[in-house]
């Protein structure tokens, strides 16, 4: 079976996620890396595509640039990621599925619930393959999770608590520079700052495992370092449409913590965690039963987790290889299986609707909101 | 030096607490079990009590038996315990109080916050020494991240996050025995269920660590079973009179979770995390460090919690000894000593005010509520 | 009930082991420490035993005097504790039971093999009760793992491996002082030094727990500070009689580690881990299983795991209250209840035995030796 | 930079480290996989290569067929990896190592001494990059404790312990399977089992962090099972040339160990742990100081541990990105960078040389044997 194509925006030296990416891509041999516009500096991101291995050709210098040349091939990328600023995510996507080709976009898939309502409807007129990369569902664990939800191991579930804090942008001394500051500026993270950031993410799992959509929500935000307009912490409670009771706590300034994302699901039969540090295990319990570890490898996995996983029980599979797993599901995707499964522009609007209901609701003192986006009311 | 004596009301046979009441007043030799009036059936309290070697004349049917009779001997008891039904509490202690003895009261020291501020006053008129057991906070581990804030290993405090989760009422089908249904049944349990029993310890040692009261709350309660009138499940976003940040979750199921109190201190220089399932380490990161485990008993702890441990480091210390630790610092505040150190009737009136405006405010869909006791305003 | 009476030997003040024995002896309010020779020096000893309660005429100079007083008084002690320098066990303990006290006497029982015969005959021929402090061996969780490998929950043992590894011995600098140096130094420690300090406490919990004895052994020890002529880092292979693969590693050199007692059993249809730092959990699997996490106080437990557990599941007991359990069994054992559960000088000898079968296979470079007491033989 | 064409003999469909070997080749973009002999069985070998996007004319049906075609080509694989069953290393590393290519072979790298030298020879004189796959001493994190060991910060190193335990084949309804079977018969599986099989990870391990060779051993073999010729179950002990203290434990019949690779470090100034499960974490103790967490991709670790290294702290990297760093320095070595740094045919060799010498020890009850292959004494 020959290689895909695939082209990256953004993601080049120095990014964070985009060596997440290329791993993801390549480590299966599924996709090549074939064409790329890396930088927002033309001249080096044409040389670190060369030295990635594309060919001279299809190192571009900008997106608009490999959008048009790509278009006018015969031989055209079967994928793009949108691995840019966030602000950007949405013209580039937009752009990409208009001229028909198949996207994966970085998260936040958009600023506004407006945007993300056209991406959802773009993507579906396309017809093409667009996905979001919420990567932490796409852990083999994770999928894991969501099979026993949905074979009822827990039973109806009635709270979900999920977190995502962290103590990277803890120091004050540090909020004035580049990196850290844009994330707390309006005018360029947008509305809201760790909530959009690394919220998101949390929410999405609570989504995905549990198999049911925040419907209402009331948030409390905080910016403890005084020079930032927007939160470095904040606390969401919601309501799904199921009745779900939702917690989630999200933070920058938690020093100690590293990248304290995990996921508490509590049902009428059973409960589990999963954190995002030893992604290779779920704690599992059986009402009146004892705390059973779940290793990935085990014998007996759901099909969902023996798929995305790739080598024996406690040999660890890392955050590269959940990136991995998202393209996975793409190339079946690309290839025409129906079976692929991937965050959907779906997924992308909910979260952003989310946000903006978050922020709405911090605004009115906690005021509950409807946190849908109004295509799904 | 002379053992004191002691006596405790309730905590007879198959009481959780009463052991660990005990255990703490009798490890250190300090407290002698003299006087009792264990168990609502006064056969079997006297019974108990003289198993437990206490003499048959001060082996009580009833604690106003025992108020009558210790009152009238020359060799009164030294301290009463009040380990009874919560909503006998406050007329216990009150009248105990009153007769001139030192008192150890059961938490939540009363129902409502009246009875509270009845309390606090009536035991500075006393003169007497009255302590309510948030145990929690006695223990060495604790008391040394108390004395870390104090002396400014964190920074000024930013956020802190105090949970006490628990899965042991989970279990619907015995939603409606009498062990469990009580603590969901207004006409018994009071305004509140979980956020009474379980949330007021977190909200305590949230307090106690960081040196600050809380000044404003909003809260989002649940009932996850039916059945239930009271709530199970709990959020509460707080606000310190100081402008910490709080988050506190709480919930009894959690399936999984065994004793989820915990709390994470984050300030602007470092963080630190406890978990009540393993006391003995804290933990520990300053701005821009490594992780630190601090272990109890290593040397350089604060002179707390050096005081407050017995056995060399990595010898676990568990529950028992900390309410020991309430023990030993009510005997030094007994024999005069000023230095005890121990959670007073102030510190159980917050936690009733507290409690109430979370009710208050879960009622009003959130709305921020002050929570502080209206003497303390 | 009325409490028992108690006396000890050593453990003055600023002893290790002391304050364990004494919260041991009367966190359940069953001793009374009445009788005292505390110290090495008499008047600090006496001083000490005042302080902690004791009356002025049983706080003895040396345990002489204290022998000779109480066995002359009609209330004379029910038991008297050995917590004295190890080089005078033998010598107390064999005055103690003679005169026909009950002894609990400190690990090790005694320096040589002969003596440990000795020990167990005159206990024998006593009618006394005698125990050795193999306290770890008291710890819930350690006797439920006992009742499990009796109820055959992990089938026939095939291997065990207990380690006992610590650093705080570990200075180079630290290898003069009195403290350390006397460890080291066979004139003051005798044959053995880390073996014969911690090797034996996890060469006893295999013994218990897999209810075998060592038949034979193979050494090799290491003394890694140069200055020292004892071992500080041993390793010991055995086998039991039942066939047994024993894997024994003990050192005082490892950094890091703070009381790295720990211990895996291996049989045909599960295993299980426990370590003494988190002592109230047990990690367990059966053949084919997933890892399942026992917790003392868990619904279910063994009966002696129950019976030797206070407080309720997920409050931590710690080491404190497993030395308590060794007298809850002495109790019952003096009031003439034959259930009572503890370690004998059989086991003291057997200690012993394996002592210096190890350093004698040490020094002829490994050659497997009969690790049995001469008279079990 | 082009990607370097790279082939596998082994590793087919089913295979456990096969998977591995294409995840680490291909997740950085390094090489692509070129030709293969995949299978024992020539057609699957073919069938299955196709499906993994090798040109029909490179899908090969058995090794010889491969190496014999490679080698008339003048686009010839610049690497080849053999990853078929052990007894086949050498005959299959000494083919192509002869023929001019460059390889890397799974370990074991031969059954024999002798044939190890002869390895050790050969590359020698190829002047090819030939490598071993000691993959777990390319974990950055295991980089780093090398970096640290070499950089003085435990001191000189007293004593290592290494292990490899697990509970795979501790069924003895299993034993006459085939997959387990093998592996415990000296005409399949050699001298050794377990030894050769898991415990020269550990070995390998030990050597490599601490930058010392084993010299001396003595060493217990058990085997468990009773149909078993071989052992599953061993202990050794050794003492390297600089004269640190080694204690090796590996078993396969410890039931709840999944993959218990783990090693100690002790030195005159420091210690640190380190265990595959969790191989993104190394927690170390300065002497006198606390444990820290040291993490992967925190700043101002080494620099091997910062190359190897590839998504952000707290992001998990497993088994394939440690397998994918000892393609990356291959493909250094390759382009004739000579910092390349990987496990090479004298690590191979002295891992032999100390199983045999395990081996002969074991039968001689123990004693103390040379472990240093003759060439290197």
């Amino acid at each position: 079976m020959s290689r895909l194509t695939w082209g990256m925006v953004g993601g080049g030296e120095g990014s964070q996620i985009g060596p997440a990416h290329r791993l993801g891509a390549q480590a299966d041999g599924l996709f090549t890396l074939t064409a790329g516009a890396l930088d927002v500096d033309p001249d080096r991101g044409r040389e670190y595509a060369r030295r990635l291995g594309v060919a001279a050709d299809r190192a571009y210098g900008d997106w608009a640039e490999m959008l048009s040349a790509e278009t006018r091939r015969d031989d055209q990328i079967d994928l793009v990621t949108v691995a840019t600023p966030n602000s950007t995510h949405f013209e580039i996507t937009k752009a990409f599925l208009e001229a028909g080709f198949n996207v994966l976009c970085e998260k936040p898939m958009t600023m506004t619930v407006e945007e993300g309502e056209d991406i959802v409807r773009i993507a579906e007129a396309s017809g093409k393959v667009c996905a979001v990369n919420y990567c932490y569902s796409a852990y083999p664990m994770v999928r894991h999770m969501r099979a026993m939800v949905a074979a009822g191991d827990i039973g109806k579930i009635r709270v979900v608590v999920a977190n995502f804090s962290h103590g990277h942008h803890a120091d004050a001394a540090d909020a004035d520079t580049p990196r850290v500051r844009w994330r707390y500026d309006p005018d360029m993270a947008g509305a809201s700052g760790q909530m959009a950031d690394c919220g998101i993410h949390a929410l999405h799992l609570a989504s995905f495992i549990t198999g049911d959509e925040v419907e209402t929500l009331s948030a409390d935000f905080a910016s403890t370092i005084s020079s930032r307009v927007l939160e470095d912490d904040a606390m969401v409670n919601f309501r799904t449409t199921g009745g779900i009771v939702g917690r989630l706590w999200t933070s920058t300034v938690a020093i100690g913590r590293q990248h304290g994302l995990d996921i508490q699901v509590y049902g009428e039969t059973g409960g589990m965690r999963w954190a995002s540090e030893q992604p290779n295990q779920v704690h599992y319990q059986r009402l009146g039963g004892r705390t059973e570890i779940i290793e990935k490898g085990e014998a007996g996995l759901s099909d969902e987790a023996q798929r995305l996983s790739r080598v024996p029980i406690a040999h660890p599979e890392g955050f590269p290889l959940a990136v991995a797993n998202i393209y996975v599901d793409l190339a079946s995707a690309i290839r025409g299986d129906a079976s692929g499964d991937f965050p959907t522009p779906a997924d992308g609007l909910r979260s952003m609707a989310a946000v903006h209901a978050a922020v709405a609701s911090a605004k009115s003192k906690g005021e509950w909101v409807d946190a849908r986006p109004p295509m799904f009311r």
